[in-house]
């Protein structure tokens, strides 16, 4: 097997083929040379398992010698040589994974220059000034990146030659100076490495190559798959070229183009170029023209520019971007990818993409050229410009927020009322907070994970929110980052998608969405229809209303705990701690009246469309002070009976281990009341939808069943209540009555339980807890972050599911219960249902719905589709 | 097909089938009958299947279709007819499932009699008396077990009856008292059931087939299923037979026998016999006959008896019980089933029928007919008699206990100092206790599970413990259940199997152990040997020793952290409260050196045999005082700096959910210096015991782990340990690294963990605890009473392994680990290693060896080998 291919080798593989061959970059550039027949300097790419294999080991002999092989042929074509004086063959090197890789190594140019050769480059250019400049790049490149020396060692000599020499331009820097540098540069890396800087060409090339395979476990790198979700096991291709010199002389430079406007869509050749440059100089702070004043220059260079870019648009099917040197007037392509671009863009492409003919795609192509992040963008604000970051969390809540720091939730109503933006700054939040968190423009907490009070509502609101950020320090009138106070006032800004926290004020760019998003997402709905829907986790009539705006096509999850907080949380107590089954049951008359007319409401928003209703699952300590403070107020003999009582009740309902404790049917099972209190209020409740005309249609759903038997028994009750609110005749009322597959267990016989149920709704949050062993709560804050560092895991199974674990649980349960029961209607409610590529594991495993929060609706619409599309091509 | 059978119906089933078919009872007659000859009154049974539908639908028209025509072939045989007054038939129902049912109805005797066919009874023997007895014990066992009157209100009446009579004995009571008592009890049915007794033969017969079928519901059958771990979905089978009459006069009688003695195993016929009585007189207070008293009396019958008793032994390769009648001097027998022994009988018996060469049995059948409560009978000393129990509790650790109650562990040491048996009674016990409970006679506690702390210490210790019995309440110097107070000093006794608490001293039958246990045992090892292997939870030397006294063949699982606690908690909380990495490593050292000779000890009293390590499991906050009590003292103002300091490193460690937090594998990747050190101290101590001359084989265990990479690693770090400490060269020391496997994740992908561990362990308890979702700890004592009773599960999943969900997951992963690593070495650790049903699984599984406590080892070589004469039938 050759593990190192010419762009042009003959192969029959398909695209995606030779991108897991090849890389993302390789693969395009293969591409472009063999097929598209556009101006690409001759090469050669490493293979992204020779890659590995460099990386893991070094390398092989095998491996070298092929190296060397095609180090020959291109000898040949080009009639130059690796380390010969006089027709000295110059190198550039790049790596490149199957995905996009930012964070890795990017080049290192100019390979093969050493004291022999660039006196044979400046012989045979007649250009003395460009030889020593490409070798004075080659030895701080490489040094920086190869062999790890600081770059600023290089920088601050190079500052200091051009202000020896009186000029501020790099391309004017004279000669003698030049060879001053280069010496300098010599001694630095003498050093920093205790080695000279390396003569031998091919031993630079063998550097470069190894450290762009190494490069993959770069930090940056690493960061950048943490947050795509992207695992470890991957690797990088280099693409190894013949250098174009865009520092050659004054008709030369180099630029970055895009075939359409990367903020906007519109269809134009977007980008910038340097004249008289190399590599990353363009974005290096010297001032670069417009693609269009590059046009005016190189007539020639810029008409090619453009026809290329059309080619590969239609080669791609994608707005794409490139790489580009000017050599003496005539125009190379150093690489060529689909191009980044804006939410605002990627729609805005994705509609004119269909209507262009010679691109021939149809609107299942354009759905796949836009993201869920694309999407994330338009339905946020963003920050504006890059502020250095004042304190990092995490990311709990995407969208940008400015406004003035409060420390508790009464100080932020009473802002609020003055008329001034607030952020919330809490160590966590807990229900009583709820007031100020509504009225906040964004929250911020030290303490707590994605699945922290905070965060939770947060997102369900769809307003920003950083939490967990461990570094900020919170007094009860300030808090402080290292040496940094911001007092209670004070304005600072959050990213709630990075998690970064900024001091001050920066300006929002306020999401007005282009008509293009509906369109996009109006396909995407085509493509679902019947196959995947996607419904809203929303506990109440107003985030159910959002949801239906945000297309949510009914109520995945009603969580009825969340009903039980506020005002009503005496009653809920009252129920726990009563002393006779008449209190018990009079408490439980009480909450039987405001959960019917919660559900009135939430039936009334989703009219017509499934609502599905937990029934009551959180421990009942959960209703309860905390044990701690009550037994200190105790000890400070500052509590009165209804204390004490509440003291003893807490340490009764006490658990070491309350998420797999008595919650969900367990705690059902336990008082029976409760459960058909729920089921009784939901019956009246539909019932009193019918008599206004409306068309309620009601899922019950018991939570955290581990048998069939537990369903049977809890069935037999609500369909009890069912029978004695409504009679034997339902007369239109759909009221169905299915279960979460949320433990292992439940999902082991899924087979056996299926026949009880009407619908199945995996909870992926608490499978992924127990099947992982992974308390959210604990795990989140304390190991995550250190499992990700590390490499243990390829991405946070609570954002995307644990394909291995947790979803291989997922497609076995699924398949189980369809042969038990076929066409048993199967969801997902948790956070994984907003997530793309949980989404498509669900597809693959035939789900019938996905649920998300409201605000993730858009989102989890089109990464539906784009699954569907996926699969059946 | 048919759902009733007469006795000799023709068939092709295997005994085992038809037991399914017929129940046990049933098929014994079934083969009693057609095969074997013996004397059974004729008669037929309703099958198991038929038995379920009466009991959920109350049968059906072609179930009575069916019994009636096996009443009509019945009556023709015999020339009787049910409800004829010349010629009556009578009748008796006996139920019985496939496994005995104890508590289920026993019998209901002398059906068909009523006002008429009792004169005819009467007139055909030529016998008034006799026929009004039956008739009497007819309408009070009818009204008692059929219509649910209390057998009291009868029992009373009879007694005034006698003492009207002037007489004792139930068989003078003269004809005309024997009227009015009939009477009487009419009257008695007629007020307690609002209908008069139900003349029609046909309706007493159905309504005793409906009561026999749904006794399977009876709350003591239900207890006696829980106990055994049956599950409820079974059901019980119903003979109906000719009445035969050991009331019918000074020749007749009723009776029980044995082949061989029950509690010694000799070979006698043993039981006892009562002249003119029926049912269950005997054993109602009247003084009975030895079976040779009988055999003097009946000379006929007794030796029919004897040779009946032969040819059952011989037809059922065990030894076996009857219920006999004799009438007129004629033997009828009305079962026969494998006969109850003592622990010491089964193990005698089972040595004694190998050597019968006209039974025809081998060791391996003779290992079957011992079970492990037989063994558990001989380890450990039991209570003698009969006494009122005054409390139950969870049966946490087998054996019995007498001694004065202490309710704290310093008290009770004073008090075994002055020579007293003590029992230690605490609300729960904790670390503080241990040497109090360490010289208790035995343990008993008002709350806590099977996990309990004094639990798990007693069973280790093999000290009898009752725990969670909850309706104690214990002050500081007393205790009371309901209105009974037991104070410091009183005397109780405790009965660990049964969970049992007696008020006052019972006399103990120490277990001298015969020597025929140690014979069965080495049979067993025979057929187990290379095939299920037994080790021990051992995590000291001393319960190493005691282990391998036992049998045991290694340590499956010691846990280090029990090395963590009394004396050396300290310097576990400098290491967790370690400002600064030096103060750290200091900790690290100290614990280095203890752990380093408790290893040393260990491995010598194993020498020679594998010993598993677990590297450290629990969560920190393990090792740090309660929160509460801090809190507390802080608001007292009776914290110092370092009550402080433990505090805020309390709350800091302080997880919501520890059972699925930082604990295992977590910890050591958090606590890297910690894994090291555990790894370091094995390996010294290992060299330690090769520079003794010893054979130390050690296998270090990582917990916890949910993938591949966390074990590659920690596996990485313990590799560099053992080289620095040992040497490239291992030269003879045979240390091996492998994993536990106790997270579903694990399990699920153990195809691609197995090749990065030289072994794995299954850790059940976790794994139970992970698929089911239930925290041993809070669910035990809250909910597994009530799924129990409700039949909601089986068996308690944390004794007997939870087939359907966490011996599926075994069963895979056993199968994919093979198939990844052929021979990879596989076992189980946790309380399931110890229990017969799920060792069955796990040979099923083919696993290579199981471990449990040291006391449980006897019986998990007895259920391996028993494990795997089945699996080879």
């Amino acid at each position: 097997m050759p593990s190192v291919y010419a762009f042009d080798h003959p192969h029959e593989l398909d695209f995606d083929e030779l991108q897991q061959l090849l890389g993302q970059k390789g693969a395009h550039l293969s591409h472009m040379v063999s097929t598209l027949d556009l101006p690409v300097p001759p090469g050669f790419v490493i293979g992204i398992d020779a890659g590995r294999l460099v990386r893991s080991e070094g390398g092989s002999e095998e491996h070298e010698r092929e190296i060397r092989q095609h180090l020959d042929q291109l000898s040949e074509r080009v009639g130059k040589e690796l380390g010969s004086a006089e027709r000295p063959l110059l190198l550039s090197v790049r790596a490149g994974g199957v995905h996009p890789t930012p964070g890795a190594l990017r080049s290192v140019l100019d390979i093969g220059l050493n004291e022999d050769t660039v006196a044979g480059l400046a012989a045979s250019t007649g250009d003395e000034r460009f030889a020593l400049d490409s070798y004075r790049r080659l030895v701080q490149m490489y040094a920086s990146v190869v062999l790890g020396v600081p770059q600023e060692l290089f920088e601050h000599r190079w500052d200091g030659a051009k202000l020896l020499a009186g000029i501020t331009d790099d391309a004017e820097v004279p000669v003698e100076v030049l060879r001053l540098v280069i010496e300098r540069f010599h001694a630095v890396v003498e050093s920093s490495t205790g080695a000279p800087f390396p003569q031998d060409p091919e031993e630079q090339l063998r550097g470069a190559v190894a450290a762009a395979c190494r490069s993959w476990d770069a930090p940056a790198a690493r960061n950048y798959r943490r947050r795509e979700g992207l695992d470890d096991d991957g690797g990088l291709a280099v693409s190894v070229q013949q250098m174009v010199f865009g520092n050659r002389n004054e008709r030369s430079g180099t630029g970055l183009a895009f075939s359409r406007h990367p903020s906007t869509g519109e269809r134009v050749v977007h980008g910038e170029f340097l004249v008289r440059a190399q590599g990353l100089d363009v974005g290096g702070g010297r001032q670069t023209m417009t693609i269009a004043e590059m046009a005016d220059h190189f007539p020639v260079a810029g008409e090619r520019l453009a026809s290329s870019l059309t080619t590969l648009e239609h080669a791609f099917g994608d707005m794409m971007s490139v790489q580009f040197t000017i050599e003496n007037d005539e125009l190379w392509l150093l690489q060529g990818t689909p191009g980044d671009r804006s939410g605002r863009a990627a729609v805005t492409i994705a509609v004119a993409v269909t209507a262009d003919d010679d691109l021939g795609l149809d609107r299942k192509d354009a759905l796949l050229l836009v993201t869920g992040d694309h999407l994330d963008q338009l339905l946020h604000p963003q920050l504006e410009g890059g502020r250095t970051v004042l304190a990092t969390g995490l990311g709990a809540s995407p969208g940008a927020a400015v406004g003035q720091v409060y420390f508790n939730a009464d100080a932020a109503v009473d802002a609020y009322d003055e008329g001034h933006d607030v952020i919330l700054v809490k160590d966590e939040t807990s229900p009583e907070d709820v007031h100020g968190m509504a009225i906040a423009e964004g929250i911020l907490t030290s303490r707590g994970g994605l699945a922290s009070h905070a965060a939770v509502v947060a997102r369900g609101w769809g307003k920003p929110a950083v939490c967990g950020a461990g570094m900020i320090d919170i007094a009860s009138d300030h808090f402080t980052v290292g040496s940094v106070v911001v007092a209670e006032g004070d304005t600072i800004s959050l990213d709630g998608a990075a998690g970064h926290v900024f001091l001050g004020a920066i300006d929002l760019s306020e999401g007005d969405v282009p008509p293009e998003m509906d369109i996009v997402l109006g396909w995407a709905d085509d493509v679902r229809a019947g196959r995947l829907a996607v419904r809203a986790n929303a506990d109440n009539a107003e985030d159910a209303k959002k949801a239906r705006e945000f297309g949510a096509e009914g109520v995945g999850l009603c969580r009825t705990e969340h009903q039980f907080l506020g005002e009503r949380l005496p009653v809920v107590q009252r129920m726990i701690l009563a002393g006779s089954d008449d209190e018990e049951v009079a408490a439980l008359e009480m909450l039987a009246e405001v959960q019917r007319s919660d559900f009135i409401e939430l039936l009334e928003a989703m009219d017509g469309l499934p609502v599905t209703v937990r029934l009551l699952d959180p421990p009942l300590h959960e209703f309860l002070p905390d044990i701690t403070e009550l037994a200190v107020e105790e000890a400070k003999g500052r509590l009165d009976d209804a204390g004490r009582h509440l003291l003893s009740a807490a340490r009764a309902h006490h658990e070491e281990n309350p998420m797999l404790g008595t919650r969900g049917v367990r705690l059902g099972i336990l008082k029976e009341g409760l459960f058909r209190m729920q089921a009784r209020a939901l019956a009246e409740a539909a019932l009193a939808r019918r008599s206004a005309g409306g068309h309620p249609v009601v899922e019950i759903m018991v939570p955290l069943i581990i048998n069939r038997a537990e369903l049977d028994l809890v069935r037999g009750w609500i369909e009890e209540e069912l029978t004695a609110a409504i009679g034997e005749e339902r007369d239109g009322l759909v009221i169905t009555i299915g279960t979460m597959i949320e433990t292992p267990r439940a999902a082991l016989c899924a087979d056996t339980i299926a026949p009880g149920a009407d619908f199945f709704s995996f909870g992926t949050n608490d499978l992924t807890q127990m099947t992982l062993g992974f308390s959210r709560d604990d795990v989140e804050s304390r190991i995550m972050g250190v499992y990700l560092d590390r490499g243990l895991l390829g991405a946070n199974p609570f954002q995307t599911i644990d394909r291995q674990g947790v979803g291989a649980l997922v497609i076995s349960a699924a398949k189980a219960a369809r042969e038990a029961v076929p066409g048993i209607k199967m969801g997902v409610c948790g956070e994984h249902g907003g997530d793309p590529r949980s989404i498509e594991l669900f597809a693959e495993a035939g789900l019938d719905y996905v649920s998300c929060s409201p605000y993730r609706v858009p989102i989890a619409r089109l990464a539906a589709a784009q699954a569907i599309v996926r699969a059946d091509r």
